[in-house]
């Protein structure tokens, strides 16, 4: 029977690599959870890309991003994200940094990033822009240091979703299946914004519909839904799916064509 | 031998898979059609992604959007999308409620999504847009309660097709067939439109253009040759079609160079 | 002892499953090749997904488009596209009509299509651009009748590719393996020059750079490299490529390591 | 037990398949090393689409481009690319020639290629672009020439990837793997370039930045996630990885429901 920090680890592992498997994660980025025992700690892979991690990659941290049992492999360098998002905001139990291709022209160009369907109303009212310049002038943009983690925590503030000037966003939810929604919906989102400026002006939700469409589709059901899609996708992927008992299509065909004939 | 309710669910659950798998549904959205005998009811899937519903999940609903026989599992949260729109419009029998990445923009925009080739024109003349503001105020997006639902069959109208403010589309179909063929299509439809904004003016197809190629693109033969080849398709992605048997591209690659040297 | 026609028939069952596994042929559109013992005929599949075509569904048809031995299968309502162009291009072994969705933004626009890169080169000079309406009015758009087939072939003229407004594009070429060149970097110049517009001013090749790239390319080794290319890619695809034998990951990972560290 | 060439060549060809599976290169296109021993001689497929390239098919030439073993196969044109890098710059260990789609758009429209995000850094301050027309005139655009390959080479100077007009790009690196690694990236770089001119103003990293940013992600821990991605991501593609134990979704959506039932 597998304890809480098994099923936590399996469940993490499955995150890292459902994200990357709707493109979202490359071989950089990372997600994390909150330890479901020990509010003080915080699980997180050994430096691999998300794609490929696996249950036993992932290890314990404190919130100071120090590894609990030290190990011989390498370690994230940017643990700091996470560990300085904990430590700020309590009701936060899995964060996860990321560069996605639909999200960086928008930290490049600085335009702001809109809910602009109910999906994407998980963003919140705003995802606030950190420019790291502002407090450490130039730097390699690598969110190393406990005193950047924090300064990026601050700019999250009370918000889901934070811009990373030139780098990428972090995003926080209340559980690991409310933070996958909330990262792939914001990329999904993002990608429809730019689609909807090439054809010209952009209208977001209002503030009302904001809150009252990121309640309904954090619920559990809607976050579930999506959840378990993700999560046979990946397993189509992986190769791993029982696969369905086949129906040969000719079959489906032939049928339909015999309801033509009969129904129209 | 299968009855007519049966076959029904069965093609029905391949259509939500279908559609999904040519990239217009996501973990989201969802596939309806008539009941084959009794036009009082229809057919929809228990709540969970397109791309996983299979015949055990359809389900027989009222026009009401009441489920005949209540079950345990969770139901769409939007079924009265579909129930108005059926009592609005005896010839429809099927429906489907999206948020395609390219349709998306459209909505979020406010331009105006217009048949732009002959395969976009089962579109209609016109894809009416619905506000969901103009009644019903700030509210979560989702079409949840009956007036909301009767209210997005007015826009419909005598249309096939209708735009939602910052949600997504509702289209219908005579039969389910022609109701894919349109979804989809509708769909690329939008893409190409983007895409030609990005090179200067959009001219769409004239008014007569557009209803002389809907009319022949949704005649049996173009429906069901599209037809089987996304139902084809979705047997590879799903690893259920029985696999060619194998010709090595080693002889066909030879066979052709010999005919080049010949033939040139 | 496989003889010619049988031949050509695999050959040109493979081209419309290769062209369709790269993108450019969807549930309609058709590749045909003359006969390749008898100029006044051409080959053709009955009408189907070209992704589906088999060497069995492939038949003979007279340069007017009529099938030689009928059958009952349906055909496509097409044919006179090609019956046309071979019967006014002697030169002319093999066409490809399709709607890739990169040409029709230039079909819906009406910006012109140009050699924006070496490979786009076999495109040639000038795709010139076809109207319907300006011989036959409001149509459905559909090259059905011999006079538009014959109309459009002079359209195309001395050219490779004529672009058909709201609809398409058809393609020429000597072989049907240069065909399937053409018609794929074709494809893929047309979504280049679309990614161009968006960054600013576009320009094309030089004239004598078209010519000279042009031929460059189609001569035979680029062709059949091409080829075995696109061909293996539709083996994989089709699950059909004897697997190459097993070299797990890991052993060219450790091995780079040590490289590493030697070789910095 | 392999020699240094052996597994020179096991590399080599694993990169080339690694950068095709990533969508960089395609029928065309070529990655190289330096010989791992001879400084004086590269290693280089014979002419076939990278994405098929074996270990068997590579092969030794002089920094003056001739093979070292003539074999009958066919070899690539532009092998004076790679040449001429070589002998220009004795610290360059790996060239790769492409015609990504993200790259063309700068090759036609001559707009600047930039890093605009971390990852693109290690593009280096600056991309040069070369035209052939300069020395050349009009050709037909492809690098066969030694002076051809003597200018690009001085064209790229002491930068580390030189775009080249209306053709593609070629890239530098000191190792295999940080050659691959520059190469994905700044194609990935320069997609979200593009997509950022879509939304306005683009800013690039700035030259401290550029500097920190690329030094830090082209150490081999980085260098070697990313390799390690793209290897495995390559064995997916070509079904040779060790599939995972099967771990059915269903468990984990169990698990999950049961944690957010207490959690929330």
């Amino acid at each position: 029977m597998p304890n809480k920090l098994d099923e936590a680890r399996e469940l993490l592992a499955r995150a890292n690599r459902m994200i990357a498997n709707e493109g979202v994660l490359d071989a950089f980025g990372h997600v994390t959870m909150r330890h479901p025992t020990d509010p003080r700690r915080y699980l997180m892979s050994r430096s691999r890309a998300p794609e490929l991690v696996e249950p036993a990659d992932i290890h314990e941290f404190t919130l100071d991003s120090q590894i609990v049992t030290p190990i011989e492999a390498r370690l994230y360098g940017e643990r700091v994200i996470h560990g300085e998002i904990y430590k700020a905001r309590p009701e936060v139990n899995a964060v996860c940094h990321h560069h996605a291709p639909s999200i960086l022209p928008f930290c490049i160009s600085g335009t702001e990033l809109k809910p602009v369907y109910h999906l994407g109303a998980t963003l919140g009212e705003k995802a606030p822009f950190w420019d790291s310049r502002d407090e450490f002038g130039d730097t390699n943009l690598i969110v190393a240091k406990p005193e950047e983690g924090a300064s990026l925590a601050r700019a999250l503030g009370p918000y889901w979703m934070v811009l990373m000037r030139r780098h990428g966003a972090t995003v926080a939810g209340t559980t690991l299946e409310e933070l996958t929604f909330r990262t792939i919906y914001t990329a999904r989102n993002a990608a429809m914004q730019i689609q909807a400026h090439t054809l010209g002006l952009v209208s977001p939700l209002t503030a009302v519909e904001t809150e009252l469409a990121g309640e309904y589709n954090l619920r559990p059901g809607p976050v579930m839904r999506a959840w378990e899609y993700w999560s046979v996708r990946l397993d189509k992927a992986e190769g791993t799916l029982h696969k369905r008992a086949a129906k040969p299509a000719r079959r489906a065909n032939k049928r339909s064509k015999v309801k033509r004939r009969r129904g129209r």
